[in-house]
């Protein structure tokens, strides 16, 4: 039987308890968001006492499956006001798995000023004082934690902008390479955690158990042809594009398809692309020294990570990734690949969102705080946030807060999340996750880029509003599904592409717990983890006018194609009739 | 027929038309609120080209009824983005009424730094160029015009908080003093004018053909039944409460009954209270020579206004009031009369919110960026937030954004607009107002206080949840219908009591306009004004559940009483049923 362990800020006390009937069946974001559901009142603060956070590990994790090591942290948002799954890779998923942790609960909050952290090993758990660790950036903190319980420990950490509850505050988690270079980065999950005085997980794997099969054979086949489909798709093969480039492959696609938004979504296209590209930040990084293909995240094998090294060699930061690139990037009209890593390190360093702190950079780019194109100018303003200056915490608060202080109009935001790497109105199946999704704009939660861009899945003209309702539909069903099984929403690349992959996966979950899963079955129970998260929202005051692009989508044409975001509300109302 | 002017920014051109029929029959709050749920986008950006500012007299302006001298401002608010009618006294609703213009309406923005103000006279309105006023503070500004266009003239302005956009900036009026003293304060329609490019509207009434009555034998007695009414009683009568101490009247009688919020609204008595109290401030006013009892409004007989001066007499701010004098005063702590007439000054000089603005430095000492008690400080604070600072944007945007910028978790707003002075949970009445007006917390949308702290109109007991709502929502009903006719809320205080005043109001209208209106037809007017406006709401994102107080006035007890709002969710979802 999986563990479940609350924790008590306000109490100080850890109790390890069997996963109850109703959440037995649960793990990754199934998990995350029906604890929040069940037990946050919807109108409570965010980063009151009444909030929980909910650090989950995917039902796959702790076995052999291939790229199953990713983590859900969730809880009410303080960037949205609504229910929150933010989704993280690294190296503490498995740990958890292998010594039978289905997730941990932080509850209440510590007394005014008190800082504590937890300490998880095969012998149980325990909640001990962080006050030395006060104030630490991410680096130092693992660093720190890493000398005082081994190199191979995982961690789940805030830096000071946790510590500040700022609602872009990330919760990171150590990568295999030990740097705590993994974000949970959307939606201000690093402030929730913050605000109950809690700094850091520490999970020490040595001695577990492992996770027990109930049919070890069948989860062994099962997982090999799901390793299979990842190694023969072409998206996600070795030497294909995710590995060779990581997800920056994607800055000359995006680009080229006029759907890369360009200085705060002015444009659709940007001069600066080739510089920031992945074909270029492959060739420095292995001029350099450095590695271009890399595994952040146990058992991953589609190794989209890198490690980003500067002039001298010398590491600067770890999966310097697509979003992070365009949203301090192109979104600033920045084009230097050396700004951009430092922007990328500061941010986990601090313990940032860097999406939200991009889009927070380029709306202050527009009211004149930093100019376009300002590489220094940005990493400046990272700073501010991280020092907690009055500017830092404009922009530490997110893209629709620092729109609000400089007077912006064209903010891009949904349910206050501001967008992703892909303009809605050139990639017009991603408007419709981004305005639909429970979790405000969102390119995880159903990326129809796949379909739109990639032809993975088949092909949905990314430009016309016919189809990408039912596009983003499924996929939003089926991610809520792969995000619950704590499998790397890459893997959907391969799935949607060769069925004995996507059979694969309810065959290794019955293999594993000894259910009888179809594939019907697995789609809903992607259907019922949309339901429970958007009765939450419901409850917390979401109506169907909260599934909305901002205007600007709808009337400022977009070049070089001159489109608008023209599905129509009425379809958008239908994503969630199922 | 009344007049509407509709200025166009983006073409820079204006129109002076006839009010159409759909609009023939409002004034004041029934105009602003009807033009805008008709011709705004309910979800498009407040500070975008698509909102409007509509600047509305009230029915009865401009002609001899005493207290018809209110100016309704309305339009989507940056702050709560609902709709907003920001009401506010002064010379200028008078005026309009004398040259039969019953609104004027802000559309389209104009080029990016351009500013334009208009000049209203007997002859017809024109656009004209306001560059060499841009950045001006109000007071200066009005000295400009009035220098420009004589002392008489009437002017709307915004000061540098508007031009900034920010979500607390206030559109200011002219007093009868002719000083830019008296601010449409809430939701930031100086943010909404700023956005347009707009900075002042300038009324000149000389040569003004002035109302003309259907029966004006039949105003005269109604007029005159009405006065009497208002000097008849205990509230509104001369040298009663309202004339000799002014608003802040109720310092000691709101923390005599303990609703006085204080230190953002952790106590519900202020030891420092008499300090401040309308009592102390009358005294130190008639030693310093300055004027404790003023008419600020045209046809004002109630006389609530003053004007406050410094040690060695000079002027400093007109109708220091009590709303201003608790949010800058109590509730940061502040004793200080000096220190508070002060930031008024500044607030009306910048452009700001009083109560907004108060309760943004409130969270602000909360959270530790100066004391309580910090008089100087505070000061600082409104000046940062003239000058546009990164840490006077935070408190520019008002209370939610403050809130949010520094992590706290007690943030006293409904619907993002900060709550004005009088604690839910001891006065509950006004609890129910603050939840479910269509305005955000807003005081004078239905001022229970007057039956649970004052015993007008009867009396409801404010600590027990019983009877509160049908209280509130009678008041909202009439308020809405007084709003509408351009009448002060406080005559409210005599026509509740006192049956020949409340009958003089149709019998004012009937003979201006040659209606028929029962008492009836005008508490029908009142609801269908409510109903408008809460389809804007509705239309815009808004459900019930944004009809609730913030989660801490229901947990954290309040003293001397220890109370916590306790009026069932249920209940207030029935104070819309009509």
């Amino acid at each position: 039987m999986r563990k479940l362990i609350r924790v008590n800020l306000a109490e100080g006390t850890v109790r390890m308890e069997d996963l109850t009937p109703e959440y037995s069946a649960l793990g990754g974001r199934a998990l995350t968001s029906t604890i929040v559901a069940r037990e946050v009142p919807p109108l409570c603060h965010p980063l009151g006492a009444d909030n929980k956070l909910v650090v989950a590990a995917g039902l796959l994790a702790g076995t052999t499956c291939a790229n199953s090591g990713r983590l859900s942290v969730g809880g009410k948002s303080p960037l949205t006001g609504g229910i929150k799954e933010s989704n993280v890779g690294g190296n503490v998923a498995m740990k958890m798995g292998k010594l039978g942790i289905a997730g941990v609960v932080l509850e209440g909050q510590a007394p005014e000023g008190k800082l504590f952290y937890l300490l998880i090993t095969k012998d149980g758990a325990q909640l001990l004082p962080a006050d030395e660790y006060k104030g630490l950036k991410n680096y130092d903190l693992a660093s720190k934690l890493q000398d005082k319980y081994g190199k191979k420990v995982g961690i789940v950490s805030i830096g000071p902008a946790g510590e500040m509850k700022f609602s872009a505050a990330s919760v990171a988690v150590t990568s295999t390479n030990g740097t705590p270079s993994r974000h949970a980065g959307r939606g201000g999950m690093g402030a929730v955690m913050g605000s109950k005085g809690f700094k850091a997980i520490v999970v020490d794997d040595k001695g577990a158990p492992g996770v027990s099969y109930h049919d070890k054979e069948a989860f062994k086949e099962a997982a090999g042809v799901f390793r299979d489909a990842l190694r023969e798709h072409p998206v996600t093969k070795p030497g294909g594009g995710l590995a060779v480039y990581g997800t920056n492959v994607l800055t000359s696609i995006i680009n080229e398809a006029g759907a890369f938004p360009t200085r705060n979504f002015t444009e659709g296209q940007f001069e600066g692309a080739q510089n920031i590209s992945g074909e270029t930040m492959h060739d420095v990084i292995k001029e350099r020294g450095g590695n271009p293909t890399h595994s952040g995240c146990s058992t991953c094998i589609i190794q989209c990570s890198n490690e980003y090294v500067d002039k001298d060699k010398n590491y600067v930061t770890s999966a310097l990734e697509y979003e992070t690139i365009w949203a301090n990037g192109a979104n600033c009209g920045i084009d230097d690949l050396d700004a951009i890593a430092q922007i990328d390190r500061l941010c986990d360093d601090y313990g940032l969102d860097t999406i939200e702190i991009g889009c927070a950079v380029a709306v202050a780019m527009q009211a004149g705080v930093k100019a376009f194109g300002d590489g220094a100018g940005a990493i400046e303003l990272i700073h501010e946030i991280g020092k907690g200056t009055p500017l830092g915490r404009i922009l530490g608060s997110g893209t629709a807060v620092t729109g609000q202080a400089y007077g912006v109009s064209n903010v891009p935001v949904v349910k206050r999340q501001s967008l992703p790497a892909y303009d809605p109105r050139a990639v017009k199946g991603m408007g419709v996750t981004y305005a639909t999704t429970t979790m405000g704009a969102d390119h995880t939660a159903g990326y129809a880029v796949a379909t739109n861009i990639l032809k993975v899945g088949g092909f949905v003209d990314p430009l016309k509003p016919e189809g990408q309702v039912d596009l983003s539909k499924n996929l939003q069903i089926a991610t809520a599904a792969v995000d619950a099984a704590g499998l790397c929403v890459f893997v959907a690349f391969a799935v949607l592409d060769i069925a004995s992959g996507l059979e694969a996966i309810p065959k290794m979950l019955n293999a594993q717990y000894g259910w009888a899963l179809t594939l019907d079955d697995v789609i809903e129970y992607g259907k019922q983890i949309l339901k429970t998260e958007r009765e939450f929202n419901k409850a917390a005051g979401f109506t169907a006018l909260d599934d909305r692009l901002p205007e600007f989508f709808h009337k400022e044409p977009l070049t070089p194609h001159n489109v608008v975001f023209d599905v129509a509300d009425e379809e958008l109302d239908t994503v969630h009739d199922f």
